[in-house]
């Protein structure tokens, strides 16, 4: 694929600061109540938060570091009763890269720190991204 | 953070077939005249899909293996009249981890292969993961 590519090695930008600190009690999804978040990036990626506003709609991504990377398909849910679907059909936590995409709202800026709601991660997972959300995400044309 | 953090170390799922193949000539969001590409998934994932049909709707994390890690700030689509904005505040490819966000439709599925709806992306781009929409992402509750 040509000399140019690069080896996709990521670099957290910072970490979850949060209450949710047990797998188990994690909400599957962010509207099934999850709690407030901090999002602590590293401070020389300060000026990367440049025009970021509370209330601003973003789309948080995550690295899963608990989860498992070799589960190709899962119950959904959990519900044995269902048939199994294939990871790439499911939001589960667990597959080949285990990226967790979370929508969330600004609700405070302090330096180096975003507040964010709901966040379904729990304390002291790794940050990767942070994108403002935008109309063609919602379905908006 | 605990002895079961794992290196964030991504392993590509597969890669973007498209006839897009200049940097320069791609739309900057899918909805400006992106082609229609496949993904083309390595064949050991196959059960992953399993559930996935035509017409689902999509989130398709790729690398953008030609992006700049170093860009703190960005001119909004390359305005040089507009104030810069940290690049957690825009879309910019150009960002510390450089996983592009792509929201497509699924067209065709043909084993390991998934064609999708207007992806701007070119042709090799690495596949990192495949999500599907939830109402959660498109703002319903």
């Amino acid at each position: 694929m040509g000399s140019q590519q690069q080896q996709p090695e990521l670099a957290p930008v910072g970490w979850v600061e949060s209450p949710l600190r047990d797998l188990a009690a994690a909400p599957k999804q962010g509207d099934e109540g999850a709690p407030n978040a901090w999002l602590v990036l590293d401070e020389s990626l300060l000026a990367a938060l440049n025009g970021l506003a509370v209330g601003d709609r973003l789309l948080v991504l995550t690295w899963l570091d608990r989860a498992r990377r070799d589960v190709l398909e899962v119950f959904p849910r959990g519900d044995r009763s269902r048939s199994p679907l294939g990871v790439f059909a499911t939001r589960s936590p667990d597959r080949p890269n285990p990226i967790g995409l979370h929508r969330a709202e600004v609700l405070a800026i302090e330096g180096n720190r975003v507040q964010v709601s709901e966040l379904e991660a729990v304390d002291g997972t790794p940050v990767l991204d942070l994108k403002p959300v935008l109309s063609e995400d919602v379905g908006e044309r």
